[in-house]
C-alpha cells in the first residue's frame, strides 16, 4: 500500500539541517532540524514548513529495470547512513501534459535517470514520494541516504541528473541536506 | 492541475440513484441521491459514504492514442446527459506489484481499454479519478454520462471491459447508476 510520509521542519527532529538552498524557483524558510513522519496523522504545530508524499506504484520502469534496481537498492535507516539529502521538485505543465511515452522516452532513453542512478547504487539509499496528486505544491520528494564516504558519490549523482533533459522540465527545486 | 473530486451518496445530490449493485466483493450502502463535489473542503456530514479521488496526469497512453481520445470525447455536463454511472474499483496486490510496461501491455495490448472505450465516444463522457494514493478504498472512481439513447450501447462498453484480463486483476467494484 501507499505509504503517506510527511517531512517537517523545525525546531525538532532527528535529522539536523546543513543546508537548505534554492535550486530553482522559490527556497524554503530556514529551519534547525527535520523529522520524517511516516503516518497520515495530522499535520505537525509549530512548524516550519511541512510538505507530503506519498510512496506509491513505479510509472516509468520496465520489469527488467526493476528487478535491475531492486537486486541492488538498499533500504532506508541504514547505521552507516550519517548524510541525508531531501530533494523537492516540481515539474512544469509541460511535463504534465506530455503523454505517458514521452515522459518514459525522457525519463530513460534519453535523460538515463535509471541508468545513471544504478551506478551509485548500493551506495545511496533512496525513497520516492509522490506530492502532486495530494494537492502538494512538491510533485516529488525524493529522500537520500548515504556514508560520509559516499558523499562525493552523491554529488555526482545529483550533477548528472540535473544535467538531463528531464531535468529541463523541473520549474521548483530545493536541496535540503541533512546528518543525523 | 490535478482536481480533488468527492462522490456522496446520502440523502441530497443532483443526482438520483436508481441501482448500486456489488459486482465484485464488499458493496456499498443504499443512498437515495448522489452529489458530486469538486473541491477540497472537509468531507460532508451525514452522508452514507463519500469517496474521493484526483484526475491526474494519463498513466498508460501513448501521445497517439491520447490524441485519439481528445479528438473525440466529449465533456461532462451536457443537457443531453440524463443518464450517469460511478463505477468504483480496486484492484489486488498484484497488479500494482507490475511493472509499467506489464501493466500497459494489459491494459492496452492484450485488453484493448482504450480501443473498446473509443468505439462508444463520443456517447459515452467519461472522467476517471485516482483513489489510490489518498489512501482510499477505491482505487479509481470511473464518472459516465450519456443519454437514454446510449444506454445500450453503455452497457455494452461495461460488459466487454469486465470481461477483459485486465479486469481479472479487480478485487472490488461496485456500479451505481443514476439519473438526473
Amino acid at each position: 500500500m501507499p505509504l503517506l510520509v510527511s517531512f517537517v521542519g523545525g525546531d525538532a527532529g532527528t535529522w539536523s539541517i546543513e543546508s537548505l538552498a534554492p535550486v530553482v524557483g522559490e527556497g524554503l524558510p530556514a529551519a534547525p532540524r527535520l523529522e520524517v513522519v511516516e503516518s497520515r496523522a495530522a499535520r505537525a504545530r509549530g512548524s516550519a514548513w511541512e510538505f507530503r508524499g506519498v510512496t506509491s506504484n513505479e510509472r516509468y520502469l520496465t520489469r527488467a529495470e526493476r528487478d535491475a534496481l531492486r537486486a541492488v537498492q538498499q533500504p532506508l535507516g541504514r547505521t552507516t547512513s550519517t548524510h541525508a539529502a531531501l530533494i523537492p521538485i516540481t515539474k512544469s505543465e509541460a511535463w504534465w501534459e506530455l503523454a505517458q511515452d514521452e515522459r518514459r522516452r525522457i525519463f530513460e532513453d534519453t535523460s538515463h535517470h535509471l541508468t545513471i542512478s544504478l551506478r551509485y547504487l548500493p551506495a545511496v539509499a533512496r525513497r520516492l514520494h509522490h506530492g502532486r496528486d495530494l494537492g502538494e505544491p512538491f510533485d516529488f520528494l525524493t529522500w537520500f541516504e548515504y556514508a560520509e564516504d559516499d558523499a562525493a558519490g552523491f554529488e555526482e549523482l545529483v550533477a548528472l541528473l540535473r544535467a538531463t533533459e528531464e531535468w529541463t522540465y523541473v520549474v521548483r527545486e530545493v536541496d535540503v541536506r541533512l546528518r543525523k
